[in-house]
C-alpha cells in the first residue's frame, strides 16, 4: 500500500535512503535490516512524504485507500507510462482503471506460496506450463531476486491439491482467452488464488509457434493467428541468437531493456579505448557503460554490443544500437558501474577482460560466454541448411504462408545486385521493385571510369567512357534477372547528383593548400586544380535538389541511352536463354510531365533498337517515381506518360516536410521529445505536479505539445505525405484507370506504413530483402483488418480502380 | 517576291555571296552594283536555291507565287518567330495568315515616293505625328540605312495632296483603331496607297501618355487606358535614362535588341581585363563583344552596360545583364568587331576607349557619351524634385490612380529597414507584407554579437548575447513603424541557418590547414579549430532543408522571446507616440501544426507579458508563411493556429518541385530551351526542314518539347505550385473562413503571377518596393479581366470565402 500511495513520488528519495540505512546497518539485502532498523526507515519514509508532499503520510486506511486509488491513476501520466506509450503507440487518452481487491497471504507458513507462470514458453512458445514460485513468500519476492524461486513444479509435492488446482485453472484460462497467458498466483493456508492473468508476452519466435500451434489445437482460426504476431517480431528470426541448450544452462546476473536485438557474447570494455584497443586484437568487445555518449562512438562502433546502467529504449545506446544494427541491453538496474576497471552486478563483481554475453530480445545479461549462432532462417536462405531440418523454419514458413492467404498487397524488395534478390526471392518477395543502378558504379572497379566520364566536357568523351561501363551493367542486370526468373524488376535510372562519385570538395582544398606551402611539383597540383575546377562546377548547395534525377539523363541523354541499351540487350539475352524477362524502367525525380515524356521516349527509342537488333520481343513498361511534390499535384499529367508510379516515399517526405534527411534528426529527436520539456526553457525539470519548470519558474498550462509523433523518415506521414499519394492516386487514375502503384521508400518494409499502402489502394510494396517477411505479414494483418472493419472480406481481385475510390474515400472521413 | 521565296533558306548563304561580289566590284552599297554584277549575283543566288531545295528558281510566277505563300506559312516555325513568340507568350498555335495584294511602286520618279511613320511618338507619347520618308524609293530603302530617310513633314512640298491625304488617313485610322497605329505608305505618282497600319510598338514612357492623353481626348475609356499598358512597361519609369534633350541630337550608329533597361554611356572596352582595368581607373566601361560568354563576367560586372553584335533578347549578354541590372543592346547588325583594338559600324570606325552610348529601352546605339540622369519618378520619391515639376509622374501617378479604382487586390511591399518602407509608401504600398528580421542581423555591427550568440552552448550565454541584440532590433522595428504610419507591418521570425552567419567551413579548412603548415601559434590554431568544430557541428548538407525558419525557434525558444519582445516592445513605444501600429508577427517554415501552436502560444505569452509592462494595448496578428507542401495540404489542421497566410512562393517552388534555387539553373535553362536541340545529343544543328539532326543523324518526328515553359522562380508556376497555393486556401479556409492571405515570394511581383493570385482570390501581394507600381497595375488589369470575363463588374467587398469557392472552381476547368 505505501509503495502505490507515493508511487508517483520521486522513487531516488526513498532508494537513497534505503540504501544509507543499509550501509548503516551493514545489511546486504532489504530483509537483512532488523526491526529498529526498518522502523526508523519507517520515519524517514514518511519525512520524505511530507516534504514531497506538504501532507502527513495519513493513519486512516481509507484515506491512504484514497491516495492509492489517485496514485494508479496519476501514474497514467508518470514519465516511463508516457514513454511506454509513445513506443507502443498507446492513445494516451485511454486512462487506467483501478480494481481493489481483498488481500490474500503467501507467507502464512509452508503451506502458503506465491508465483508467477506463463501457459507456454514465452521465449520459444514450445507448450509447456513455465513459471516460478516461493514457499512462505508475498507476491514481489519471486520477482525481486532475493531469494531464488523454484520451478513452478516445485509445488506438486508440498501443495499437491493447490498444484492440481493451478494446472486445471491455466488450462481453462487457456481455452476461455484462447491465447497464451501470463498468470500470478498466491497459495493461502493451501488454497489457490488467482491474483490476475493476462495475455502474456512473448518474443518473435514463440509468439510465431504459440499462433501456429493454437490453430493446430483447433483454439483460433488461420486469420486469428496472422493477427496474433506483431510483424516486426518476425525479425527476431533473422538475427544471430544464443545457442538455446547454452543459454539455458545460464542463469541471468541482471536484466534490462531489450534495446538493440540480437545475441552478443564478449569481453568487457568499459571505456570506448578498450573498446576500440580490442577489436584491433581481433577480440569482441561488449560496452559496458553507465551510459553512452557521442563521444563513445568511436567504440561502440568497435564493440559486438552495449550494456548500460541507466536510460530506457530511446536512450543514446540504444537508438544507435538499432541504427548501427548492434547488440543493446538498456538500463540494467542491477548493474554497478563502480570505476573504470570493475563492474559489479549485486555481489558479482567482474572486472574489465572478463567474459560477458547480452541477450538483445530478452534483456537478459549472462556471466561468461554463450556460443552465438546465425539465425536458422537465415541459414536456410543461404542454402547453409535444409528447411526440413529446421522447427522454427517449419512455423516461420506456416505463418507466412497463411498470411500470404489473406493479403492482396504485392510484396518486393529493393535490390541492387543479384546476392540482395536471391534473399530476397528466398523471403518470398516477388519482383524487384527498386534496383538503383547507381550503386553499381560505386564499385571499385567501376569508379574511376565513372569519374572519368564525369569530368569529361563533351558528348563524344562521355559516350566513350559509358562504352565501357555498357558492359558491366549488362552483367548485372543477367544476374538479377536469372535470379528474378520472370518476376518483375524495376529498374531505377542514374539518381544521384554527380558529384557523389567525386573526392569530396573541401578536402581536395585543403590538399591543394597543402601540396602549395609543401611545394609539390606544379604538374600535380595544376592536375588537383583542374580535378577542383570540375568539382567546383558541379559543386550545389542543396545536392538533394539539384542536378540529379531525370535532369541528368534529361541534360545527358547518353546516359540514359547507356542504361537503357545494358537494361534490353540483358533482357534480349536471358529472353534467349528461355527466361522470362519483365524488365520495368523507372525514369527517378520526375516533377514535370514533360520531363518524363522525354526520357520515355528515348527509352523506348533505345529499347526498338535493341530488339530490333537482337530479334527478340517482350513486354516492358516504362514508368516513374513520384518523390516530388509537383509530380503528385500533375499526375493527371504525368500518368499520360508513365506505365506506372513507385511512389519514392523518402524524398517525397525530404521535400513535402522540407527536412533533409541527412541534417533533419538535428531537430526531430527533439520534436519528438518536447513533451518532457518546459516549453520556455527546454529544461526537463518540470514539477509534473505543480507544472512549474524548477529550471525557469514558467507555469505550464498542460503538458507541452510534442511537435511530430514519429520520425516520418521511418513511418509514413499519411497526413501530408500519404495526403500527397492520395491525390498522386487520384489524379493519376484519372487519365489511366490501369496505373500500376508501388511504393519503393523505406516505407515499404515498415507496418504502419504498408497498412496505410494497402488502404490506399497499391498494387505493391517494395522494401529491403530482410524486411519481405514483415512486409507479406503487415499486409496481410491489413487485409484482414480492413475485411473486418467492413465485415465482409474482400473478394481479392477487385478491379483496382474501384478499390481506391472506396479505400481513399475513408481515408478522407 | 524573291526574298520572300527564299526566306526559309539560311540567309547566311546570300548575304556571304552578296559581300563576295561587293568585294570583287569594290561596291560599298548594294545599289554600288552595276547591271553585270547583278545579273551573276542572281544567278548565284538561283544556284543557291538550286543547291538547297533541289528545284531550279520557277520561272513560272504562279509557281513563285505559290512559294512565296508558302514560305510565309512556314516563317511561323522560324527560329527568330518561335524565340519571339516565346518571348511574348504567344501560343505556337495560333499560325500565320498570308496576304495577297497588287504591288505599287514609290519608285516610278520624284513624284513617288514611300515611308514609315507612326500617329504618336513611340519614345515619348508626345502626340505628334512621326515618321520618315524617301522620294523615288521602295519601302526596304527607308528601313535599311543606306539612304538617310527624311521626316515625313518634307512630303508636305513636292506632294501636296498625297501629304493631306496621309494626315487626314492616320487620324481616320488613329479614331478607328481607337490607339496609337504605326503605318507603312507609298506614293505612287502622286496617288496615297496605305500598306498597312498596325497598333505600335512604344516604350512604357509612351504607352502610359498615350492611354492617359487618348481618355483625355474622349478616346477610350479609363478601364481600357488601365489595359493598354504591360505592367513591366512601368519598370521604364525607374531606370536612368539619356537626357532627354541631348539624346535627340544624336543619331544612332546601330541598333539592336533592347535586352537589358536603361541608358549608359562610357568608354568601350573590348576585353573583360579592359573593362576592368577601367574600372578600377573610375571610369565607366562599355564592354563591346561579338557576343559574350561565362569567361567574361568578371568584365561585365565592372562594365556598365554590354553592346553585341550577335544574339538575341535570350543571349548569354542579355540574361546576364538583366540579372545584373546592367544595360545592354544585344545583337546589333550593324557593329563590326574587327579584332581587339577596333569596332566597325558600317563606315564609321572606333577604338578601344572611344566613348559610346546605349539605350536599352530603344537599342539604340551612339558614338560618343550622351549625359545620363536619374529617373524623375526615382527623384520624385526620393524628394530631390517636387512631382508638380514633372510631367511624366502625372501621367504616371494618373494612371495608377486609375489602376487602384479598379483592384481589389492589396499591394505591399518587402521592406526590411526604414528606408526601404519609405520608397515602398513612395510608390503606394499599402503596409509591409514581408519584413526579413535576419537581414538586420547581417548589418556589419551586429554580425559579431550573432556569431558569439550562435558559437555559444547554453541557453543562459545565448540569452546574454540576445539581450544585445534586442536595443538594434527594437529601433529597427520603431523605423519601420514610423514609416508605415498605421499600415500593417508584417514581420518574419529569423529564418536562414545559422551558418549563414559565420565562415564558410571549407575556407576555415584551408585556414587552419595553413597554419598548421606554417606553424601558427598553436593558441590561434585550436581556436580556429574550435570555431570549426561548432560550424562543423551546424553544418548541413541541405541547408535549404535544414535547422532554419520556426525550427530554430522551437529549438532556441530564447531567439523568438528576444525577437517577439522587440517587435512588442517597439509597437508599445510607438503606439504611445499616437502612432497606429498594426504588428503582424509571421512564422517561417512551418510544416507542422504544432510548430505553428508552439511559437504562437510563445509569442502570445511574451506579446501580452510586453503589453502588460507598458500598460498599452493594440491589436497584432499571428500568421504564418505557407512555404512547405506540408503546410498547404495540412492548412486546415494550420489555419486553426493562424490569423494569416503569406504564401512564400520562393521556398514553395523550391520544395515542390525539387528545386534549389541556388542550383537549379544548371539544369532549369535547358529545360527552357530544349525545343531548339536533337533530344539524342541535343545538339542545335537541326535541319528544320527535313528535321534531320545534322550533327547525329536522328531523323526527329517532330519539334522537341521544352521541359519548361518559364523559369517557375520568376513566374509562378501554377498548375504545380499554384495547385498547392488553391488546396491550402481551400482547406484554410475550411477551419478559418476569415483568414488573410497574402504572397510574399517574388512571384509577388510578376504580373503574369499577380493575376493568378487575384484569381485565387489573396488579400494582397507583396513585392519589392520598386515594383510596387507595377503590382498595382498588374492587380487592376487582372481584376478587369476577371469582370469581362465575368461579364459584370465584381463588387469590391464581396465575401472573401465566396470569391475564392467561384475562383477557384473556374481553376478547376
Amino acid at each position: 500500500m505505501f509503495s502505490t500511495v507515493v508511487m508517483d513520488l520521486k522513487r531516488e528519495r526513498f532508494e537513497e535512503v534505503l540504501k544509507e540505512k543499509k550501509a548503516e546497518t551493514g545489511a546486504v539485502h532489504d530483509t537483512d535490516l532488523g526491526a529498529a532498523a526498518l522502523k526508523d526507515l519507517v520515519a524517514r519514509y514518511k519525512r520524505i512524504v511530507k516534504e514531497e508532499t506538504g501532507h502527513e503520510f495519513p493513519d486512516d486506511p481509507y484515506e491512504q485507500l484514497k491516495m492509492g486509488i489517485n496514485a494508479v491513476f496519476n501514474s497514467w501520466y508518470g514519465a516511463r507510462a508516457v514513454t511506454y506509450r509513445r513506443l507502443y503507440d498507446i492513445p494516451d487518452d485511454w486512462g487506467t482503471a483501478v480494481n481493489v481487491v481483498a488481500m490474500v497471504f503467501g507467507n502464512l507458513g509452508e503451506t502458503s506460496g506465491t508465483g508467477v507462470a506463463f501457459t507456454r514458453d514465452p521465449a520459444t512458445g514450445m507448450p509447456n506450463f513455465f513459471g516460478e514460485c516461493l514457499l512462505n513468500a508475498q507476491g514481489e519476492d519471486v520477482v525481486a531476486g532475493i531469494r531464488t524461486p523454484l520451478p513452478v513444479q516445485a509445488l506438486a509435492k508440498p501443495l499437491p491439491q493447490a498444484y492440481q488446482d493451478l494446472m486445471k485453472t491455466y488450462k481453462k484460462l487457456e481455452r476461455h482467452y484462447r491465447d497464451m497467458l501470463d498468470l500470478e498466483f498466491t497459495i493461502q493456508e493451501g488454497k489457490l488464488y488467482m491474483l490476475q492473468t493476462r495475455v502474456g508476452k512473448r518474443t518473435g519466435i514463440a509468439a510465431v509457434r504459440i499462433a501456429v500451434d493454437l490453430v493446430n489445437e483447433g483454439v483460433i482460426t488461420k486469420r486469428e493467428a496472422v493477427m496474433r504476431v506483431g510483424p516486426e517480431q518476425l525479425a527476431q528470426y533473422l538475427y544471430p541468437i544464443f545457442d538455446p541448450k547454452q543459454e539455458g544452462k545460464h542463469q541471468p546476473v541482471g536484466k534490462g531493456l531489450p534495446a538493440g536485438p540480437g545475441a552478443a557474447a564478449g569481453k568487457i570494455a568499459l571505456t570506448p579505448d578498450k573498446a576500440v584497443e580490442m577489436k584491433e586484437r581481433g577480440e569482441r568487445a561488449i560496452l559496458v557503460r553507465r551510459e553512452t555518449s557521442p563521444d563513445d562512438i568511436h567504440g561502440m562502433n568497435a564493440s559486438v554490443g552495449f550494456l548500460t546502467s541507466r536510460g530506457g529504449m530511446t536512450s543514446h545506446a540504444a537508438v544507435v544500437a538499432r541504427q548501427m544494427g548492434k547488440v543493446c541491453v538498456a538500463g540494467c538496474e542491477a548493474l554497478d558501474v563502480r570505476d573504470n576497471a570493475t563492474i559489479r552486478f549485486g555481489s558479482l563483481t567482474l572486472k574489465e577482460g572478463d567474459a560477458l554475453s547480452i541477450n538483445g530480445f530478452t534483456g537478459a545479461v549472462y556471466a561468461g560466454e554463450i556460443p552465438v549462432v546465425e539465425s536458422e532462417i537465415i541459414q536456410i536462405i543461404q542454402g547453409h541448411l535444409k528447411p526440413e531440418e529446421s522447427e522454427k523454419y517449419r512455423y516461420f514458413s506456416t505463418l507466412l504462408k497463411w498470411a500470404d492467404e489473406f493479403r492482396t498487397l504485392g510484396v518486393r524488395a529493393n535490390a541492387d545486385i543479384p546476392e540482395q534478390a536471391l534473399i530476397a526471392r528466398g523471403f518470398g518477395a516477388a519482383g524487384i521493385g527498386l534496383c538503383r543502378t547507381e550503386h553499381m558504379f560505386f564499385a571499385e572497379d567501376r569508379v574511376p571510369i565513372m569519374q572519368r566520364m564525369i569530368l569529361t566536357k563533351t558528348r563524344e568523351d562521355r559516350e566513350r567512357e559509358l562504352a565501357k561501363l555498357l558492359p558491366l551493367q549488362k552483367s548485372d542486370f543477367i544476374g538479377l534477372y536469372r535470379a528474378m526468373k520472370g518476376y518483375p524488376v524495376t529498374i531505377r535510372l542514374l539518381d544521384p547528383p554527380l558529384h557523389e562519385f567525386l573526392p569530396k570538395r573541401e578536402e581536395l582544398m585543403v590538399e591543394i593548400a597543402r601540396m602549395e606551402l609543401n611545394r609539390a611539383d606544379p604538374g600535380s597540383i595544376a592536375e588537383k586544380q583542374k580535378l577542383l575546377a570540375r568539382i567546383e562546377e558541379l559543386h550545389e548547395f542543396n545536392p538533394m535538389l539539384g542536378l540529379r534525377g531525370c535532369r541528368l539523363g534529361i541534360t545527358m541523354p547518353e546516359i540514359t541511352r547507356m542504361q537503357v541499351q545494358a537494361v534490353m540487350e540483358a533482357a534480349c539475352e536471358v529472353t534467349r536463354e528461355g527466361i522470362k524477362v519483365v524488365p520495368e524502367i523507372m525514369i527517378p525525380l520526375v516533377g514535370l510531365a514533360a520531363e518524363m515524356k522525354a526520357q520515355k521516349d528515348l527509352v523506348r527509342e533505345v529499347a526498338a533498337d535493341t530488339m530490333r537488333r537482337y530479334q527478340t520481343k517482350f513486354p516492358y513498361l516504362v514508368g516513374t517515381m513520384i518523390e516530388l511534390p509537383r509530380a503528385a499535384i500533375t499526375a493527371d499529367k504525368i500518368a499520360r506518360e508513365a506505365d506506372f508510379f513507385s511512389f519514392g516515399t523518402n524524398d517525397l517526405t525530404q521535400t513535402t516536410f522540407g527536412f533533409s534527411r541527412d541534417d533533419a534528426a538535428k531537430f526531430t529527436d527533439f520534436y519528438m521529445n518536447r513533451r518532457d520539456r518546459c516549453p520556455r526553457c527546454l529544461s526537463r525539470e518540470v514539477d509534473q505536479k505543480t507544472m512549474q519548470c524548477r529550471a525557469c519558474g514558467l507555469r505550464l498550462s498542460g503538458t507541452p505539445d510534442n511537435i511530430l509523433d514519429a520520425d516520418p523518415f521511418a513511418t509514413l506521414d499519411q497526413e501530408g505525405v500519404g495526403g500527397l499519394m492520395k491525390l498522386a492516386i487520384e489524379r493519376g487514375r484519372m487519365t489511366r484507370p490501369d496505373l500500376k502503384l508501388g511504393i519503393c521508400g523505406e516505407h515499404g518494409g515498415d507496418p504502419a506504413s504498408i497498412a496505410f499502402c494497402h488502404i490506399l489502394g497499391l498494387d505493391y510494396v517494395s522494401c529491403s530483402p530482410y524486411r519481405v517477411p514483415i512486409a507479406r505479414l503487415a499486409a496481410a494483418q491489413a487485409a484482414i483488418k480492413e475485411a473486418s472493419d467492413g465485415n465482409a472480406v474482400r473478394p481479392a481481385k477487385r478491379r483496382l480502380a474501384n478499390r481506391v475510390v472506396r479505400r481513399t474515400s475513408r481515408l478522407r472521413k
